[in-house]
């Protein structure tokens, strides 16, 4: 007999009865029943229900055991009778009546249970993350989570990906977040940096003549914690050569709706092709380059309806050029509570308040201020446009777009939150397409590149010749899944002409794209196909997935919200003489 | 039609004629025939050879174009004429009349030629991978390598392991080799640590009661650069529960000879079981625990030969106890010149020479001094001992065991090699087992752990109680594959008592191993399974695959011996804001 087990846990069905089996594992649960003890005993296949009689030699060693000490027992599988089967346990139909119990492992009084689960501080948690991943909720997510990327895997393979790795120790880049730093021994004074992304090396692989390139990468951005972001963490990091936009979107299309319709349990899934957005579309109508669209309210312009007209507050509001006027419908939202409810909270985001229109019952009509002001014919006129009829309301906020989208976009959640008009139970992607190129700086008073200074501008070098920069949009796309933002991507600029102007025009000259992006420069130089590609959040598909709303629930070993291990006592003191060997110096700061 | 392709350059074949294709890739080759311009078009699937006439609008495009140049062609797919076909190439059938040519992006001057793969330092292959990436031999181990994990992965997965994400921003360790550190922001004046190996988090996550675990795991040392070692590498890393060593070696033999037989190119591959030899046998045997097997020669100890007999020198050194004799048949070596070019071989090794006898065909007998000292009789019986016959020959080692078995190793290869005995055309795997937990270090006058100490002693707790030390072997295992050392593993000492005890031995109290490996105490006090594991390196199993004897030639972007990345530049300078944020200050060391 094998020395620890002829089944796991999770094996044994009616068709065993009668076997004698050995199995290995946790004590999840013990009970004392009429002298009898019945031990639920746990692996990672699953529980078995063992029995103990007293007087047999396992007794005695199992009575005084606490729960998660690791045992292996002998004995015989028995039917349970019908009214103790459990069909919540794919065990259920079984119980074994043990003879002998070996301890493998006695288990000392426990900081955190496993059975049950019950809520305890995360600090206890990290800190005993061996217990805390024994405990079934995050046991499946960490499950899931291998599962969800062995499938995006298997998935990015039968579209003929390869995957490569690319260097962790690379070399630091000077845009984007802040480097984690790795001081080179070898090199006295001078640093590799961890990679916020295999970008340039993507990149580089194209032009290297590989055409379909993916990676689970690790990635490192030291950016301050929060829920949805950690230290380091892992993209499905894919590029694409000799392609166009909808050749990615294409590609990756039935790779995240294949993974997510697997492991979705039922939920619906938007089909492919997912719709595409452009970013002002989505701007005018969400109020956000992330909408979700669960919800299914879309903002309207309706600056029309209130241009010179009897609500004097808008009409002056318009008279400036750059000022509109947006309506959020607010379907089956009519009655004055929940619109001054809704008023309030806006008061509380820091806004004067929020307009209104809404069905009043006691009217038989349209009430509020706006209403009364604007008159009965152009407020229908307005909310027929809108879409809104007999118990409805609307919501309107005016002034300069470009200040109060955003607002406008968390009023839209709210009312569509507040209206349950969300359906939670399903996942709604889209792409968001047609990024602008450039964006104008308030602060510097200059035109900067808007994201990623290495999309490919569409029109390419005449576009930024003869183009308002401002005008000029970017092959560049995000996917955006449940108003989370999964990846963003691009196709990206190949041509040293054009990146070279483009650059120019974000103010920067020749001498610093060539000092700071050399590499890439003179790789382009050499014969550089058309490439393209994206990088959606692995940790946030599974999140996703998992319904959960915190990252280290589907992290098996993760930081703090302080960037520390508490279980490895990580980031630690070092020792002088490796300091020295590593040519630096700390320098602790000054004490307040 | 697409805006790259129709095809792919590998795509096209005879029943494709007549066909209207567009064709992207790299200008691999131009050649001018008879007033037509020949170009072999490349891209990452195969090559297709086009043709264009003069006076086409292609025509005058290509005609100034440099090799590498990344072109699209429009044209018509024809048959070549039967003495015109190219067998060796899967496209050969065809080729491509070429109307128009839009150049996609022009290379300049190259400072490495692609085609024909002409040998370039390694400096400028380094500074220009993205061209060396193309030559068709790296090109061709990138794909290899990227095959290689991808079957790894399938395979672990079908024996039902799962993959984990371990961290890599972790504690940094106190044994093993140098860890690369990375200065906390957050954290003035600590430190986080790059993963050696993924080793306790393994261990946590059995602990945590996952059952199989795998990861193809990034792991880091900075230590000095050789051909077969980088600083960052991956290796298979793996864990199981509830298992002896030979459940470990049973679930990995399938991997690693699938992997190599798919990978092989035909070449025999050891079918598994693998063979066992103990540590001391491979000693005695091989004189390593690195054997490589294709090598037929095995050592003997044939000390009682010589024991007070006619050959002064060794039955001298045989009064001493702790010596012996070794014999290194050499079959068909038996030569006057082969065996003086041996002995002078040792001599080049810094030995005093080489003991031979060998088969004289002047003579018709055995001939050399030793013989000559011997007597024919006791010759003939110490030959035929270690089988060796008419026409062969055998040398003697002799001494202590402990300081000459190295040499005698390497004695034994240099004989293999020389007669041509290795088959080189082969793929020979063994388990070498039982290494002994502890070693009496001479310098420091005390027991150490041999090797890794947290593998179980075989006899458990007992043993450490009872027996001497050095003679308590460990359930610890390599994987050797044709003198290659390819992974080590073990069952790990998953219960506190014994580790504590196992450190006791090794000269280090409670204290310290609370300190240093507290984490891990603390877990296996929670309850533990038994558990053991291993971690096969994947570069050295490419390169082996490869038939590459420098590791960069199976990896994208290696750096160079100094640690270099030549493309981006690191490691580099940082800024002095960097430094600062980080806490930190260089220290440049002291000019000469």
């Amino acid at each position: 007999m094998h020395a620890y087990r002829t089944h796991t846990c999770g094996a044994l069905r009616a068709a065993d009865t009668g076997k004698t089996v050995r199995l290995s594992g946790w004590i999840h649960r013990k009970r004392d029943h009429g002298g009898l003890i019945f031990v639920d005993l746990r692996d990672h296949y699953g529980l078995t229900q063992l029995v103990l009689h007293p007087g047999t030699p396992g007794f005695a060693t199992i009575e005084h055991l606490r729960a998660e000490s690791v045992i292996r027992v002998d004995g015989e599988v028995i039917a349970r009778t019908p009214e103790t089967v459990n069909p919540n346990l794919p065990t259920g139909e079984i119980e074994v009546r043990v003879g002998e119990v070996v301890v493998l492992s006695e288990a000392s009084e426990l900081p955190l249970p496993v059975f049950g689960e019950p809520d305890y501080p995360e600090e206890i948690r990290l800190k005993n993350r061996h217990l805390d991943l024994r405990r079934e909720t995050l046991h499946r997510n960490i499950v899931l989570r291998s599962q969800v990327i062995q499938s995006i895997r298997r998935r990015m393979i039968d579209q003929g990906f390869l995957e490569f790795q690319t260097p962790i120790l690379t070399a630091s880049s000077p845009e984007g977040a802040r480097d984690f730093l790795v001081p080179s021994r070898l090199h006295p004074t001078k640093f590799y940096a961890l990679p916020q992304a295999p970008q340039q090396f993507k990149q580089l692989l194209m032009v290297s003549g590989f055409d379909r390139y993916f990676q689970i990468a690790p990635c490192f951005r030291d950016e301050d914690l929060r829920a949805d972001r950690s230290l380091e963490f892992y993209q499905l990091d894919v590029e694409m050569s000799f392609v166009t936009q909808e050749d990615v979107f294409a590609a990756i299309e039935p790779v995240m709706h294949g993974v997510f319709e697997e492991f979705a349990n039922g939920k619906p899934v938007t089909a492919y092709p997912f719709p595409r957005i452009p970013y002002r579309e989505a701007i005018a109508k969400y109020g956000t380059d992330k909408p979700d669209l669960r919800n299914p309210i879309q903002m309207q312009d309706v600056s029309e309806r209130f241009r010179g007209g009897g609500f004097g507050l808008f009409a002056r509001i318009l008279e400036d050029k750059k000022n509109a006027v947006w309506a959020i419908p607010a379907p089956k939202g009519g009655s004055r509570a929940f619109c001054d409810r809704m008023n309030s909270w806006a008061q509380g985001e820091g806004q004067p308040g929020l307009g209104y229109i809404f069905w009043s019952e006691d009217q038989g009509g349209w009430g509020g201020p706006i209403a009364k002001n604007l008159g009965a014919e152009a407020t229908d006129a307005l909310m027929s446009q809108i879409g809104m009829g007999q118990g409805d309301a609307a919501f309107f906020v005016a002034g300069d777009p470009k200040v109060f989208h955003k607002f406008a976009g968390a009023a839209r959640t709210k009312v569509g939150t507040d209206l349950k008009l969300v359906d939670e139970d399903r996942f709604e992607f889209v792409w968001i397409v047609d990024f602008p190129m450039f964006e104008f700086n308030e602060e510097t008073n200059h035109v900067d590149f808007s994201h990623n200074p290495f999309s490919m501008p569409q029109g390419e070098l005449e576009a930024l010749n003869t183009k308002d920069p401002l005008d000029i949009l970017a092959y560049q796309y995000d996917i955006v899944c449940n108003g989370y933002e999964l990846c963003s991507g691009a196709i990206r600029n190949h041509l040293p002409e054009i990146m070279l102007k483009a650059f120019e025009i974000a103010g920067y000259g020749p001498n610093v794209v060539e000092e700071q992006f050399g590499g890439m420069l003179n790789a382009f130089r050499h014969g550089a196909p058309p490439h393209g590609g994206l990088a959606p959040g692995i940790d946030r598909i599974v999140m996703l997935l998992a319904g959960e709303s915190a990252i280290r629930e589907v992290i098996a070993f993760p930081l703090n919200q302080q960037g520390q291990d508490l279980m490895m006592n990580a980031p630690s003191e070092v020792t002088d003489k490796q300091l020295k060997e590593l040519h630096i110096r700390t320098v602790a700061p000054l004490k307040a």
